[in-house]
């Protein structure tokens, strides 16, 4: 039995790795990338969350009254570009996830090297983000946000 | 990289341990019990549904118009008894999920001993399936199921 094999087997099918975004006029480029992992569950599976809340060190566990189900998420860009990312290298997803992980592991890696303050980059961010599998609502269209970036 | 844990992890999150009843008055008990194994999926998934296949050589991929997705099922008796339960002895459930587990194992342990033919046994298995985490519409109140039991 290995544990990591399992954590990647369970975010194959329950994990999130998703890019959000925010129109920000005060901000330099305009626009705030928050990336963020995470894996949602109801209430019975909280030990489970606590058991690998403990083995990744990182990260916090959340009721979201939005979805009434409990988030085990990680949103430190240091923690993700640290922890999360070699945990998937070293544990690869099998199913379709990868496309998503691979994705948001270019995403988080421009911005951890504060690549993202670059307009272009930053339109490459929103490109692959609006690429990903995503199963919540986005907040913009994607054009919306692309006319958005300042240059 | 562990493909057996893998496995066990992404059934903690998508896996069902189900047994559904149905009144049969031409059976010796007067009610038929299905037990079976089974993760559902959309479209994008099925290489991955492939690949879990061709790992337990058993059971069958089909596409479930009810639910609009893919599900690879098992519900041979013999298949569950020999490769499934051996599987997640071996590798197990580290989640709520284990619960169901266990209780499945314990019913079809059963019916694959014949243990079911015996009204007191069947009322047993009745009871177990009915505390299990059941994520789809009964077709009997488990009441009316007992009472159906032939003594």
């Amino acid at each position: 039995m290995d544990f990591n094999s399992f954590i990647s087997g369970f975010v194959e099918g329950e994990g999130c790795f998703c890019t959000s975004f925010n129109r920000r006029a005060k901000m330099k480029t305009g626009v705030e990338i928050r990336p963020s992992f995470s894996i949602s569950q109801n209430k019975r599976n909280l030990p489970l969350f606590k058991l690998i809340h403990e083995h990744f060190g990182c990260g916090g566990i959340r009721f979201s009254k939005k979805d009434q189900s409990f988030k085990y998420e990680i949103r430190s860009i240091k923690e993700i570009a640290k922890v999360i990312i070699p945990f998937f290298d070293k544990n690869p997803l099998m199913g379709i996830k990868k496309d998503d992980f691979v994705k948001f592991k270019e995403i988080c890696l421009m911005i951890y090297q504060n690549e993202h303050l670059n307009p272009g980059n930053l339109n490459k961010i929103i490109d692959l983000a609006y690429s990903m599998n995503y199963s919540g609502k986005r907040k913009y269209k994607k054009e919306e946000l692309l006319k958005h970036v300042a240059r």
